[in-house]
């Protein structure tokens, strides 16, 4: 296993970035690895977790002399950061994130970085409803993707070495150009999340149904949206919020679907309905068969859940 | 293991009556099972299974002497289906459904039959994304709900039966008034489902994502709506259009909700955004309190997929 970073700077110590330590330890790298977090508690798990040799209650001591710095704050927290341990990175240091969009991260780190230091910003596709540093494991990344945005101009060589040390923690790694990495997210994760989130809302406010209810009869379509729509509030906040264009492109084309439906329930249009379920079935095999999910009962949720 | 019924009658031969037949079998019942399809491959299919004692292309000698006929075809041939058998179901039988939506079952089958049988209608919460007769399994009822909707009036005893029925093929039980039961359901698994639908046709067409692009990086909140979308098209066909008023109630509720998010993002309301995340997050919570759900990685997915 070849090692890609000497010292490795963890900001914020959530579920992403406890599963990068667990996932480090795991790959046999003996790379330094210190943490922060905001929160006392926080630090305080991280601590009895082991997953830093030292967690830190000030960013800049977490930077100094790390050759690589992953950003796992939400994604609204990133430009705050930056700002601060810019002066203190050391010269030629790669400094990447892990947040869920990619337009606005750059936007709100890039300028603030020195020229001296390396930005690849990156987004691993993995996670679960869970959070916090209890929730993280070493094969969060196993077998998923993990995007590198890098614009034109960064410097190769890091490039290369980031996407070797996300293999090194299990992921496959891609290049996307950051506007469009926004814009498939949205449609692969983001919108589906959203539409979630609405769904268990309206359960929860419609009041001839009663809670019991909605909790004893909750079928597997709706315990699936629950699952998903208890992920971290702030994280898919700052999702949206640093989102936007997409946002209201997809849950636009979204209303327009689900109206064309809607109108054929209701004048009784069948074979609408039937050819319109008869096409998104095929989608399915067409993930089977690229290998992202199976049909096999527990795939993909053995361990992760929702992914950002 | 009481026995209720020496001889039930399965009327369609897909997922629900096959995993019947095999929970039956489980159960160490020794009914005589008789069955009905209306296509050629899938008689041939049940009989290879060796699902019923006997597989029948008719109607009438497949209920002939049945004390039990369960109607267990899409939720728009139920009717017809009712019309033809009636003049030859036993005195004193028991008919009941799986269909997902009651109170158009009621209509459409309960003039037909005569009165000489006790008509108990009925709704297994259970299923698969799978269809056909390969698709069943003794285990799809266990600690899943069934839900029975018998009009005042209906024969006390004929109900107990068909209760205790269902409790031996591993199901709880309980009865709901029809229409209630048709909203209850509507927002725990019909608009979920239909959402799902709809969210998998937007990836489906939106060009500026590439299919590949949609299936590589199709996450865990769009892969659950892949799996959930991918349903049998008639049996979702039938449910929307014969719960036409739960139906647009619920999606004209969804869609307000909608708005409002869409309008938070639109604003940049973070607040309204976090509260609405974190009240949903709650649901979950209550969820897996009723025990409906674990925080396991495999609760509800070892074999059982989308319910209906």
């Amino acid at each position: 296993m070849s090692q890609q970073f000497e010292h490795v700077a963890l900001i914020g110590l959530g579920l992403i970035a406890s599963s990068i330590s667990h996932a480090m330890r795991r790959a046999g790298m003996d790379a330094r690895i210190t943490g922060y977090a905001r929160s006392s508690t926080t630090r305080g798990k991280a601590r009895k977790l082991g997953l830093c040799d030292k967690v830190y209650d000030s960013l800049i001591d977490t930077v100094r002399g790390a050759d690589l710095v992953i950003l796992a704050v939400p994604v609204g927290a990133m430009g705050a950061v930056a700002k601060e341990i810019a002066p203190f990175l050391k010269e030629g240091a790669v400094i990447t994130d892990v947040g869920s969009v990619k337009r606005s991260v750059i936007e709100a780190v890039g300028p603030k970085l020195p020229k001296t230091v390396h930005f690849v910003p990156g987004h691993p596709l993995a996670g679960t409803e869970k959070s916090g540093p209890d929730a993280g494991f070493a094969s969060l990344f196993d077998n998923r993707w993990c995007l590198l945005t890098p614009e034109e101009g960064t410097d190769r060589k890091a490039v290369t070495k980031l996407r070797k040390y996300w293999e090194a923690l299990g992921a496959n790694v891609d290049e996307m150009e950051p506007d469009h990495h926004d814009l498939v997210l949205m449609v692969t994760s983001h919108a589906p999340h959203l539409i979630a989130y609405t769904m268990v809302g309206v359960a929860d406010d419609l009041k001839r149904v009663t809670d019991t209810e909605v909790i004893n009869y909750s079928a597997a379509g709706f315990r699936d949206f629950t699952r998903i729509a208890a992920s971290d509030p702030t994280m898919w906040r700052d999702v949206f919020l640093n989102n936007k264009d997409a946002s209201l492109e997809i849950l636009g084309r979204f209303t327009e679907e689900l109206f064309a439906l809607q109108r054929a329930i209701r004048i009784g249009d069948g074979d609408f309905l039937f050819d319109y379920f008869t096409r998104t079935r095929a989608v399915r095999r067409s993930i089977i068969e690229a290998g992202q999910d199976t049909d096999e009962t527990n795939f993909g949720r053995g361990t992760t859940g929702t992914d950002t």
